[in-house]
């Protein structure tokens, strides 16, 4: 019953802490709407406080969109990491881990890997968190044909990431997404 | 030196010719800027007509968005088949068109496999072309573990919508999307 008053009076902030309730509340919206619903005016007016306020934080919607890029990353490394450490399988059980993470995440997933972050390297950040989630392709020469091993590891993430993709976006409807993770991670011959 | 006088004069279209004239901008909208700056009211600033007007060919963002979806995916289609028309590899072949179009027309692509359409099954039009374009997975019984062909099928799908991705995010920089598309199209056993 005193919900009503609380929304009336706007919550005070000590220094930081509006910070962390910005980016709490920013992923909510994430999660609610994906990338295109987190506004910086939505989320001050979730918070009940002035857009000068959050602009005290972060300087404008981009820079809020890449520090949830960059948590993104760093959750989705960790969840990576938890699932190859004593794995039989560590490539499988990564790529199976990718899934999940982006199936249970779709918003998250859209604004790490998608166009959500007008220009990444404005943003050194999360240049670096996408480095410490270790995932990637180190990349061949311009002309070079990628090696055995370089091709089949951006093979094993092209199909991890496809899959991820063709999930999230409705095209693979009424399938389970672990079974067709599992499958798609299963090694044909050792490598 | 007739243009500004142009400009500054509402041009009149005749019935059906709108229609085309709103889908053409649209698509230009779409090729700048992604499935966002596809807007109603943007497509008719650009053409120098009201909005009403605009509402008696589309009811709403969602139906242009959507029939832009289905040429999109005629289109798709079609290079598809010419792709695997003749081709020793057909499927090698269609996978390089999928990439080659994704990376030509990202906003299209975006369209087509993203969330822009917030509900394809409102669109019946939007579910045939994606039929008629022939790509998909037929699906696997909930539970039950697809089969050798339709886990091949699944994969070789899922490895080049995601290569498609990665490539259009950015998160490939500087390598070649013809040769990896190439590489990652190659089959290592016949199928």
């Amino acid at each position: 019953m005193a919900t009503t008053t609380r929304k009336r009076k706007p919550p005070r902030y000590h220094h930081g802490d509006l910070r962390h309730a910005l980016i709490d509340v920013a992923e909510v919206l994430l999660d609610e709407g994906g990338p295109e619903a987190v506004t910086l005016r939505e989320a001050s007016r979730r918070l009940g406080v002035t857009a000068a306020a959050v602009y005290r934080h972060f300087a404008d919607r981009d820079s809020l969109l890449s520090e949830l890029a960059v948590r993104g990353f760093d959750a989705f490394g960790q969840a990576l990491h938890l699932a190859a450490a004593g794995a039989k399988d560590p490539l499988a059980a990564m790529g199976q881990a990718y899934v999940r993470f982006a199936v249970a995440r779709p918003g998250r997933f859209r604004l790490m890997f998608g166009p959500a972050v007008a220009d990444r390297s404005r943003h050194p950040a999360l240049l670096q968190a996408v480095e410490r989630a270790s995932i990637g392709f180190r990349g061949v020469a311009a002309g070079e044909t990628p090696d055995e091993h370089a091709a089949a590891m951006l093979r094993a993430w092209a199909v991890i990431h496809g899959l991820s993709h063709l999930l999230i976006d409705g095209m693979l409807p009424g399938q389970d997404p672990e079974l067709l993770a599992r499958v798609l991670t299963k090694s044909k011959s050792p490598t």
